[in-house]
């Protein structure tokens, strides 16, 4: 069928700047190095230098400056658990040998969110390798009343991973087997701290791929991801792992193993109690398995990367595409010129198409490449010709898909070297998703750097970021609440993705009502009756 | 695109027999009568003669023989609950002015199932029209302690929407008012009492499709499919409820109403409580209105009848179409010879090919009818070709389609028409799905009038019923344990799609470990601390 119907696509298309081409080889000099190793730069790019945070050094922070303790900057008030003593960190040593870290150097990365925005003071960190240590490990906690904060690759963006005092943390990263694999149902059985990436090639070797794409792939955890309910690249075609997590085994707070662990696609016998975990951001329990559904590895990847002329046409492009691509669309990811010109600046990342006010990104996965070739074709035919877009390249083999990816992937990492990042993660009606941006870019003028918004159009989601030279309470006073309020007054989320962590849980209440927080603090109370599983996380701060 | 590739289909593929034609005028007959009415045909199919429970008549049972009281032929105890006044009625005529029904002849139906094997002995229906009206009931069963069974369109199949004493019925039949359809995003926020039939064709009006499909669509409510997590004809392409569902509105059985009724792809603030309710089938609470993600409608549909000689050919029919097929892959259904056979025997529809051991039933949906053609095509040729398919025959077009379909759909009525019919649905790994088919087949012998496997198997979803005679317990007693124990020994889910409802809370603990169970029961107590909602369903009998 393949060789039937080759490809037709328009000689324009593969078109590629010099520029671009430039770009490319400095970005992929760092995507080698950056693909394993959070770090300064972050777990989304860096420098190549850094050890990982799982192998239990540090010195990747050394040079950088301190960052600020979160307790202090946000005045947070010290819940009343026990303090880890000589006698606890023995039992602890009976539990996992060997795997108790106490070394003040070590403990320096996992106490420091990769943003570089929160920081704890944990004084122990540790490795199990089974969830019967987990159960052991927690149980020995809820009876001598010891907070913990659950860790996977630490890459979260509202420091959800990191601890606020003197939690214990709790690391998944010895807990990386998988436990099986289905070859024809693709079910994907693992432990909670398998990295991604690594899921990622395992499965895709056997012909499937893991439903969750994300920047961050190559340091965080499935386990992280799960807890977070992660969102990423390919939740326009896959769904939420709401859908796609089939099963999951966690430890509650008292020690329980509750194994939820099935292989089914479907099991409706009672409550699914794992959603209860999922998005819960370990304070409900500790994820130490996943069962995860893969779905066949398409056989046809493309992406056109395409320059807009303004917003209205990015979302015209949107329902083009969607009624011309169909069931082969697999991403819609919007950018602005802002974000080009600091992927530019930080990066050398280069501008593959003619500078536009916008840029969008599409990809396709299909089963038949034929076919895809010429439903792309058209619609880019139809999306030229009406001059919704104005320019655009396509990208066919993996090395250039991979390169036009990295331009939208590493935004993240370009505005974290732009200065100190004030970020929103929201969800919006489509037809107002931009106008927040521009609002804000005006209310600020030159008190920001830069205020940038991209995203995963597809599914309504913004991240609205601003930069500063430093961080500056006046500027988050201009922020906050006006942005919630905002998004609030748009029935949208204050938090899409990212989870609310330490950093958002104190605005909940502008995307649920009272009765919901409420009924959040029994689940909470039902759950962790001492608290003592990622204290000062997720649910707002008891007044 | 559609013209310039027109389908290449073999002409042999539209070979139709003529007593196909026979069988499917009949079909059609009593498609259109049965279509909306649920009577002693019961949802799926039916004589067109009885009245819509939710006109509140109950003629159609007028000659079927009486049903057992379920408290009686199960042996159940009341619970504590109040029993309904005088003072009562009077209060909940002011809430529901008109809508208070206790005519015993109205009252007959929507204390019996459909499928006539569970009955209880409410006195009191009542028809709220709003949510608040919902919650004013709710608020004062809760005061009372009455007890309270919501019903929907009282399709189920575990006897999970009749009252099992005298539990008031709250019936969502008068709230089924469309609230809002956004048309780029394909969301629709309705209430609970929506006909799912309805839904869908006021969605396709519009170039959308709701992600759930199945052969009650012309009783059932929404709500209720939310509330028992309906798997149904979709499942494999759309996914679960679970991520289809963007919000519910619940009413708690304290009578507070919890607005989660956003209509967000994405939200992680705080713990995703809607969930809770979902499959939960109105134990922790009443569902009151649902926003639900409608993916674009494909422009192209076809559907494949094939013949196979093994359920190992089935087998690797699937595995050959799922990559052949990929993303248009809509449907994977398989019957057995048996269910052909009562479908003829008891519908008088006739099996479109060669009689074979085996059938499949494969929906494809695309967006380019050339596309699609092609790759359906190519699939035929190769599992013809190679032996794994021994006939077969297409429908393209929407008459022909529903044809073939109603085969597949109308497989529960025919079984209900054969006699009393033990029902199970089961989750269990591919390979093994058909042995407990074989298995049960030859251990009941002359016992069952007919043992017959079929069901979803893209989901790895089988439905195994056995009919006879009449009810009998020594039957029963040859059923079960075993099906449950061979389930279990397979990791297998007791219930895959159907729920637990009244008929299947005691074997729960096939499929779920103690410490879920114990968490279920904590879950319902903390969210129904009385118990009122919908009592004896869903969690096991507390012994």
């Amino acid at each position: 069928m393949m060789s039937r119907l080759a490809p037709r696509w328009p000689a324009w298309l593969f078109w590629w700047r010099a520029a671009c081409a430039q770009g490319v080889s400095a970005q992929q000099k760092t995507w080698a190095g950056a693909s394993r190793i959070p770090g300064p730069g972050g777990p989304w790019g860096a420098t190549g230098t850094s050890p990982l945070v799982r192998r239990g050094s540090s010195s990747a922070f050394s040079c950088a400056p301190e960052v600020a303790l979160t307790r202090e900057r946000y005045s947070v008030r010290r819940l009343p658990f026990s303090v880890v003593s000589e006698d606890d960190l023995a039992a602890l040593e009976r539990i996992v040998p060997g795997r108790v870290i106490t070394d003040p150097e070590e403990l320096e990365a996992p106490n420091v969110d990769w943003l570089r925005t929160v920081r704890g003071s944990s004084k122990v960190l540790l490795r199990p390798r089974t969830s019967q240590e987990v159960a052991h490990i927690l149980r020995y906690c809820h009876e001598r009343n010891l907070a913990v904060s659950p860790q996977g690759g630490n890459t979260g963006m509202v420091g959800g991973s990191t601890p606020v005092f003197d939690e214990i943390i709790v690391s998944t990263a010895l807990m990386n087997q998988i436990v099986s694999f289905h070859n024809v149902s693709g079910v994907l059985v693992c432990q909670a701290g398998c990295v991604l990436e690594e899921l990622s090639r395992y499965v895709e070797e056997r012909g499937f791929v893991v439903p969750l794409d994300l920047g961050a792939k190559g340091s965080c955890h499935i386990g992280g991801n799960v807890a977070t309910n992660a969102g990423g690249l390919r939740f326009l075609r896959y769904g939420s792992l709401r859908g796609t997590v089939l099963g999951l085994e966690v430890v509650l707070a008292d020690g329980t193993i509750l194994n939820c662990l099935t292989s089914l696609r479907k099991d409706n016998t009672g409550y699914d109690l794992k959603q209860l975990f999922i998005g819960s951001e370990g304070t409900l329990g500790v994820i130490t398995a996943v069962s995860i559904l893969c779905p066949p590895k398409p056989s046809a990847v493309n992406v056109a990367f395409l320059g807009c002329p303004g917003f209205a046409e990015v979302l015209q492009t949107f329902c083009t595409c969607r009624g011309m691509l169909g069931e082969i669309l697999s991403a819609f990811e919007f950018m602005d010129a802002e974000c080009m010109k600091l992927v530019g600046l930080h990066l050398h990342l280069a501008c593959p198409v003619q500078e536009s006010p916008f840029y969008v990104l599409i990809e396709t996965s299909g089963s038949g490449a034929g076919h895809d070739a010429e439903k792309l074709s058209g619609f880019l035919e139809q999306v030229l010709g009406s001059g919704l877009v104005t320019d655009g390249t396509l990208a066919t083999d993996q090395r250039r898909i991979k390169m036009l990816w990295a331009l939208r992937e590493r935004i993240t990492e370009a505005l974290s070297r732009d200065g100190y990042v004030y970020k929103y993660d929201l969800s919006l009606p489509l037809d107002r998703l931009y106008d927040l941006v521009s609002d804000l870019r005006a209310r600020l003028g030159l008190h920001a750097k830069h205020v940038v918004g991209y995203g995963h159009l597809g599914d309504g989601n913004l991240h609205l970021n601003v930069t500063a030279e430093a961080f500056s309470p006046s500027l988050l006073g201009t922020l906050e609440p006006y942005v919630y309020e905002w998004t609030a007054r748009q029935r949208g989320s204050v938090s899409a993705e990212h989870g609310l962590g330490f950093k958002k849980k104190d605005v909940l209440g502008y995307s649920k009502p009272p009765e919901a927080l409420q009924l959040m603090q029994q689940l909470k109370t039902l759950l962790d009756p001492k608290g003592i599983l990622n204290p000062y996380k997720t649910l707002p701060t008891r007044t």
